[in-house]
């Protein structure tokens, strides 16, 4: 095999993979594709290959199925399980900023134990998406060695499984974490001193997204900011983080380079990516974003942050 | 007179100067010197002269009197009436983002009428700091042509004299406005259109402050967005936007240079004197800020934001 066409590095994904039924100010979609790993996934699959840990029921649509293998998404880890798929029913108010939950069903993934594929416990870049923290744990034994390990979480685990969730933080190089859920977990409402206080629990890398607001990364010795990108109009922002955490995952595998000032280069990445998740429902318009259209809002984010000495 | 002896363009500054009543979770100060006037002012000082109209009562300390002559602020244009200064009394919870107001007393204020002495109506930099939006209105009318008008407003006039609000903002070249009022000024939740609509209406220049999410300027052709300087604490976050703004103008009118990327400059300097601000109660930060820890914030406002190509 020729360098040309080795695969890129790959980046393993875990996470939830579901149906979901939101109302935004915009309008309403029922059971539409949508999940940490799904949102993630696609992000990645942008920059490497992507290998998918997780679970659907019976009731999943093949239409799905297809849009991944279509995308390079790797299915050896995906288990199908009898029983209905994990479902999510949210909506938003005009503060976009806040998603209301009115049912969580986790279905499958009550029962769901990761096995990784023989060829995935080498994967070089690992993404615990949102998920039960203790299948995050099991992933992360079943790895050999990871490179570069990002973890995210949500409040529904810090309130119940705080432990754990504190146990993955501490295995991983790199945390995401929205402010709310990061101001929680600390205990405190300075955002500057939460970064600090997730570092000094084991990572090396934190992010927290803050939504329209952007993301700030903190590292042990640096603090790096990054604005959103200015959107008249946010249709549904489900699935930003998710997009956010897995387009920055893949980019640092395809680049390979964890260094500072990749690391930015990834956040920036991140939030252009996470840009065009929230202009539509779903993944609908990752499904039919172009390279091209990802390098421009890069270079307008440098662009519109730019100032003189 | 030599170039080296000519006195840097001056801001002509009107708006409100009061003794703040102020409670947050790190402590309460009671009747310490306040007011949109008083800490714009004291930003501009910074970078060039300013000539202050405004009034207070007769039971203002001599101290702060003292405190804006040190600061080499021109006090022609400050009357002083029988009668209280105005008074400010609010509070912050642990969400320093949002002042609740328990008592304003416009005090003197009720029955101000800005008079610019003559030598002020050639002023080439104005800032119309928070005051009535009538009071703004006048002071526009008595200066000759001004090369650059900043104004600022708040909800509370924004509620109570919305019309005459809008009449500000139709004549002056750049406005300052924080997001929560933005929304509800142009009864939108999207900040980007907001800034558009604002736009539409006049001037040429549109800052939305964000608090400790920084601040994004909007002109015809471009989109600038500046984060806050990230601090552990927040002590008081009274004056910030005040202070922002007055730094801006005052940014201006020392390099007497209006294009967008001088702009962007002035609106990181206003940032970084408004980080200042928020670090102790009251004006005492400021008091004794000096110039090379501007500088420095600065640079690091650089550092913190830039990313490769």
């Amino acid at each position: 095999m020729t360098e040309r066409e080795m695969p890129r590095k790959p980046v393993l994904i875990v996470g939830s993979i579901g149906l979901d039924t939101i109302e935004t100010p915009f309008g309403v979609v029922q059971e539409v594709l949508g999940g940490a790993a799904s949102y993630s996934s696609t992000a990645a699959s942008f920059f490497s290959g992507v290998r998918l840990v997780g679970v659907v029921g019976d009731d999943f649509p093949a239409e799905h199925v297809t849009f991944f293998k279509d995308r390079n998404v790797d299915l050896a880890g995906l288990q199908c399980l009898p029983g209905p798929t994990f479902r999510w029913n949210g909506y938003y108010e005009y503060d976009m900023n806040q998603a209301h939950t009115l049912a969580t069903h986790l279905n499958v993934f009550e029962s769901f134990q990761p096995q990784l594929p023989t060829e995935y416990r080498d994967s070089p870049y690992v993404f615990l998406a949102n998920i039960d923290p203790e299948l995050q744990l099991s992933v992360l034994e079943q790895v050999n060695d990871p490179k570069f390990v990002v973890a995210d979480t949500m409040n529904f685990w810090i309130n119940g499984k705080r432990d754990q969730v504190l146990e993955v933080i501490k295995h991983v190089h790199a945390v995401t974490i929205n402010d709310a859920e990061a101001r929680q977990l600390c205990e405190t409402t300075s955002l500057v001193v939460a970064g600090r206080k997730l570092l000094e629990m084991g990572p090396r890398v934190v992010v927290i997204k803050k939504g329209e607001h952007g993301a700030v990364m903190f590292t042990d010795n640096d603090y790096f900011v990054a604005p959103s990108f200015p959107l008249e109009e946010v249709r549904d922002p489900t699935g930003a983080g998710d997009t956010f955490a897995g387009g920055m995952t893949g980019y640092l595998a395809f680049t390979d380079d964890i260094s500072e000032e990749n690391l930015r280069k990834a956040v920036v990445y991140g939030s252009v990516l996470a840009s065009y998740t929230v202009e539509e429902f779903s993944l609908n318009r990752l499904a039919r974003l172009e390279p091209g259209e990802i390098l421009l809002r890069y270079s307008e984010m440098r662009r519109i942050t730019a100032f003189a000495e």
